[in-house]
């Protein structure tokens, strides 16, 4: 087919249910990058993609376009596979904190670029951020000599890369149109395409605490974003895991990075272990590293017993800026809130924990001052919870929940009511969920 | 339900399927004309209303916003019914310049705010402005003061009307939103009611010539139409008629003005007498100002036959500034082209003409000069087609099948082959087709 003339007509095909060719989508994206395209035509479109959908054609060919919309770091010179994880986001979740100094360790180079949180998802960025010093918004020259020298890199979204989904992404966030698979599919998958990545495993979460809320839209989105990256050429894999109650014990940031570090000397909750232990293992399988999944898991646990994944987490933040002392002496390290309070269980807890609600935490860290309800709000990265109890542990009342940690006791008391509002409880003890529900 | 908050809260319950509050309607329109929506928005709505629908009592809402976005004239001050008429747009569409003097012969005050042409339909204004020193820019206060003195007034658009229709309409052009019934039927009849109406008659028509190519779309739209007008308490009646050959002989603008005076006259081509008859009819049942259909008819007998409809015609025009010597003696007073050229019949014609493409017929006219591609695209007025062949009449090879008129005689000889492939022959007369097809 001919390259289109106006934006419109794509519109209208689109609007008809037509399916686009790559040509049109790939006009348009460009157009929406140079101004060709105006702001409302784009809205137009977006509107007419979330109604009638995309094809898997289709989105491959939305991810390309918008995956060359800027610059596309190569890493080919780097010797060795480069294998990177992506999180849907969740509440609790620092995965990536554990997951790419171990299997870096283990020998898979990590070109790791991360997002801030908004709204009740926390953000890998602002956890780091938590450490002293710790630089986050590495040049691309800077981020591939790490990558060489390291064999892992945290960063965050350059502003080289992908320049059409930060345009997209602001229009479709005041024009209702996030709410579509193949657009959250096009826009994760191109920023992931641009890294220099060779393969790339997903964390698609489900649940109360998810972006999907149930696992068949979870599954939907797995789907379309592991087909969008096998037609890129970059084999990948997804995992969906739950996440109806916080992964591990500490929500916020400063907490969560010392959650991490205790999971690399192997002393982390079961729940973040397993998750983060399984994702490993299809990074080393994907590399290459391992050749099966025994000898992953075999590789993984002698890189944290020897202590090598501790020390390639040292090395990234002594690498990025930050204090490595944070390892060894993160009471000290890390910035720590002046007030904390325990919330004990209400009278009328009993037998065991059925369910703690993971958005109705996130909302109580929020509150504490840990996550931002806009993108240009400060964050405390003292503030969030520890010890947050665990879905089937017996309880009683008077037993701690967790502590809340924040600048204002006046706050965590009032806060307090709404973190034992998030807990249920049960006489019997709930069927243990598996930390990992499904593999595509 | 309250007033929302943000126009993507409403933008997304359209995108869901929920009907729309007034208040929400109400809301974005209003955004919209003080610049608080977007057109990012506004484009991202009017695709989810091209794809969602709107329901009857909402596309009465869109069209009270849009209404009451700007000025809304006020004529309540004068005696007597005012009614007007809305055509979706033919080829060869002059009934306005007989209809509006003679309803108006008749006892009803016309307040008739027309368009211009704009692709392959001719505009009224267009028409208007062929007769020389014409002005169809009349300010407000003077089209009430015309409307008080002669009692009829045919002008367009003024700024002050309906501003909501105006950005919307610019914005559907380049967002591939214009096809949606309720979004015209709000952009027609908000313009409409903005002009101080008691009821309203609509062509809706229908055929190859015609916005709506079906009679089944046709009649969606007029439905929508009729609805509408009856949600605002001014009785409104829709006639269908078909499209599909030109109305009439003449195509253009001073070609058309003459058929027009002719028609005034009396002596005007059966399709043309017929539809604007039926319609005047409409108008002057609407207005009270006959009792019946014979009523009506006899009504506009007596104003055709004693020349008082020809003499509001004269009125109209020394009011907006016209020469009224155009009514009696139109070949001297009205441009004429440089050149004519008389297209007869191609050897193959036989027996009788089957069908006369309006379509085509409307692009030769374009062609030649008569109509304009883009809205600011100068326009010939003297240009266009006369004696053009009507369905139905015998035809053979070299009797003329239409008279062009341009300004260049190369022009005028390549065209002529576009005319000839625009015609179409049957051994046996057509079937008659009735004037007006439906009556709703």
């Amino acid at each position: 087919m001919a390259q289109p003339r106006f934006p419109q007509d794509v519109i209208a095909r689109k609007r008809d249910g037509a399916t686009l060719t790559a040509d049109e989508i790939e006009f348009f994206v460009r157009g929406v990058v140079d101004g060709t395209v105006a702001d409302y035509q784009a809205a137009a479109l977006l509107m007419a993609i979330v109604l009638r959908g995309l094809s898997p054609a289709e989105t491959a060919a939305l991810t390309h376009a918008m995956q060359h919309s800027g610059e596309v770091i190569d890493l080919s010179d780097l010797p060795g596979p480069k294998v990177d994880k992506h999180s849907t986001g969740g509440v609790g979740d620092k995965v990536s904190l554990l997951l790419a100094p171990w299997v870096a360790a283990c020998g898979v180079i990590v070109p790791m670029m991360s997002g801030r949180g908004l709204g009740h998802t926390g953000g890998t960025l602002d956890k780091l951020e938590a450490i002293p010093g710790f630089r986050t918004d590495l040049t691309v020259p800077e981020f591939r000599t790490q990558l060489a020298r390291v064999g892992v890199a945290m960063i965050g979204q350059t502003a080289q890369l992908v320049p059409a989904d930060r345009k997209l992404y602001a229009l479709r966030d005041v024009t209702a149109t996030v709410e579509s698979i193949p657009l959250i599919c096009a826009s994760i998958m191109s920023k992931k395409l641009a890294e220099g990545i060779d393969a790339l495993v997903l964390d698609v979460k489900f649940g109360r605490g998810a972006f999907m809320k149930t696992r068949s839209a979870a599954r939907e989105l797995a789907t379309a974003m592991v087909a969008c990256g096998q037609a890129a050429g970059r084999p990948t894999r997804a995992l969906l895991t739950p996440m109806d109650e916080p992964l591990g014990h500490a929500v916020g940031n400063a907490v969560e990075v010392r959650e991490a570090i205790e999971g690399l000397r192997g002393r982390g909750p079961a729940d973040l272990m397993a998750v983060t232990q399984a994702l490993a293992s299809e990074m080393l399988l994907l590399a290459g590293v391992a050749h099966d999944a025994a000898d992953a898991q075999s590789r993984l646990d002698t890189a944290l017993a020897d202590g090598t994944a501790l020390q390639r987490f040292r090395q990234i933040v002594a690498a990025q800026g930050g204090d490595p002392r944070v390892v060894d002496s993160h009471h000290t390290v890390l910035p720590a809130a002046p007030t904390t309070l325990e919330v004990p269980a209400p009278p009328d807890a009993h037998g065991y924990v059925a369910a703690v609600d993971a958005l109705a935490v996130a909302q109580v860290a929020m509150a504490l001052g840990a996550g931002r309800a806009s993108i240009s709000a400060p964050i405390d990265h003292a503030a969030g919870l520890t010890g947050l109890v665990k879905v089937g542990q017996p309880i009683a009342p008077g037993q701690p929940l967790a502590r809340l940690h924040g600048s204002d006791a006046d706050l965590l008391a009032a806060v307090a009511l709404r973190l034992t509002a998030a807990v249920r409880y049960a006489d019997t003890a709930p069927r243990p969920v598996p930390h990992v529900a499904e593999r595509l």
